[in-house]
């Protein structure tokens, strides 16, 4: 029998419909295993992007060279473009504006087929430092008023290079899910001065079924609402508005906490595409009471069809229940 | 160079990168050619399918049996069941109701290769007057607040059967991206007592840049913010909020329309997958000053990732514009 469940931030609903199938090996997306191969990320190879911005090296080497552990570059087909001037204009009803923002790629390993699964767990802290250093240098353009941090991995989930890499993309416009995010948590608290991430996290730890870890100030959880199967949140259990503001320590037990569950869903659905996308506070709210920054994770297992697109609803063949309990038995 | 658009209606943002790649041949999406075979919903294999709820049959012919040239039958895998109560529960924080709805398929044809392009223009006006008559007859059932009616065209659209049909879901709550749209029509309408699609045709058709067809009272147009390439329109040019108030010859004049432009879409991309998906007013509020129907369609070319799930802005790598003019000149 299926069922219709609210996301209590944004009210969107989902169907979720156990009668679709729900087993992990009823999926059978292509597993993600890069080829043995070199491309433009790969070490050796550096001339072929665009100069890096930020990259972590041994003292002495000198930038867009080999010994890097990784490199941030600009994007070399950029959404949107840093140059110009932010201008705003009309077209009789309709507005528009210039494609002003900041494109960067992070490049994770200069090893073409590792991945932030299997990568020592210093390098993957690293990388998530370097988020961390280009949000903070990137805030002080005061066009822009978000940065997405987010990830392909697979041909299925949008990556066009196999090559290890995350991306960011600065923009000068809060997101719409992020306004939505923060509307429905702002009116969340107004009724209960309370954070709606904190009393979410506070019922599924109580609860357990969604839970799929709890450690070194981290909870791994299966949402309630999921749009899709296997989608997962990892939030720091202390309220915090903005990534950013994360300390070293922070960000060292996130990378521990990040691998362990991308070696669960590895392991539980065989290499599977996906994509993360942290939710921050907007650059310029970092202080929050009402935003709780999260990173979400999805798993590339089903095509998004007409009704989808049509309705904003989502039909998920996996309860989140189950899929918890899937990825909480997937220990090595 | 890249420019954000706005979505005059629900405010959505997109990203116009005309740097990605912008000619209809740049995107090589499988063609859908159905192979030439039997399935469940062919000729002859009527008990493989729930029993008809609707069919066009000559007098005589008893249901469930060869002869017809459309059925509707139930979806043996439905999203939503029409059996049992609207139930809503509260689990914590959280809300849940019982997955009561109906999901059904519409047959278009027993020819497993023909297509919505290439029926016969009655057979074509048929089908859209069986999606009336199911919205009217479901409108019946005080459980229901929508009924988004949709197709999947290919495998990459999400199709499962290749065989030619569309499907209809009634649901107990409005769609939250219709809510959307009734919002932005509202707020709108309440500062100029217009309707804001009734706006933008009367300004396309001025315009022109972003105009496909415009003939026997439905108007073919590339939105200025589409999410996908060649994502496009159609409506009708008088105001009408409810589809299922069109009459007869309205619905034959629509068939012509599609028709002619899933020819102009197929040729210009090479029979692409698509998606359509008809936007109508909620079932109780058929007489609306704000909202307009309108069917959207959306061929399959490019890939959604992370920073659209993230962000809810989508990058588009064509114009309106130059979509539109590929489309204009597509002809037979």
């Amino acid at each position: 029998m299926s069922e219709l469940r609210k996301d209590p931030v944004v009210g969107r609903w989902v169907i979720i419909s156990g009668e679709r199938g729900s087993r992990p090996s009823d999926f059978g997306p292509e597993p993600v295993r890069p080829k043995l191969t070199t491309c433009v990320f790969c070490a050796g190879q550096e001339d072929k992007t665009p100069p890096e911005i930020l990259a972590a090296r041994p003292p002495g080497s000198p930038p867009n060279t080999p010994g890097w552990s990784y490199r941030v570059v600009s994007n070399k087909f950029p959404a949107l473009r840093i140059e110009g001037e932010l201008e705003a204009s009309a077209e009789g009803l309709f507005d528009r504006m210039e494609g002003i923002g900041a494109h960067e790629v992070v490049i994770e390993t200069p090893d073409h087929q590792a991945s932030l699964a299997t990568l020592p767990l210093d390098a993957v802290a690293d990388v998530l430092l370097a988020f961390r250093e280009r949000v903070l240098d990137l805030k002080k353009d005061p066009r822009f008023q978000y940065i997405l941090v987010f990830k392909n991995h697979g041909e299925a989930a949008g990556a066009s290079l196999e090559h290890p890499h995350s991306q960011l993309i600065a923009t000068p416009i809060i997101p719409i899910m992020v306004i939505e995010e923060l509307t429905g948590s702002a009116e969340y608290y107004g009724r209960k001065e309370r954070c709606v991430w904190c009393d979410i996290l506070r019922q599924e730890r109580r609860d357990r079924r969604r839970l799929i870890q709890d450690r070194d100030g981290f909870v791994v959880v299966a949402p309630f609402a999921p749009r899709f199967p296997f989608e997962t949140w990892i939030l720091p259990d202390r309220h915090r508005a903005a990534f950013e503001e994360s300390d070293v320590d922070d960000l060292r037990s996130l990378a521990g906490v990040l691998q362990d569950f991308l070696g669960r869903m590895n392991r539980a659905l065989n290499d599977p595409p996906f994509n993360f996308m942290l939710h921050t506070a907007p650059l310029h709210d970092a202080g929050l009471d009402h935003f709780h920054w999260h990173l979400e994770v999805i798993p590339k297992l089903s095509r998004v069809a007409g009704f989808e697109w049509g309705s904003g609803f989502f039909i998920n063949p996996v309860a989140p229940e189950d899929a918890a309990a899937a990825l909480r038995e997937s220990t090595e």
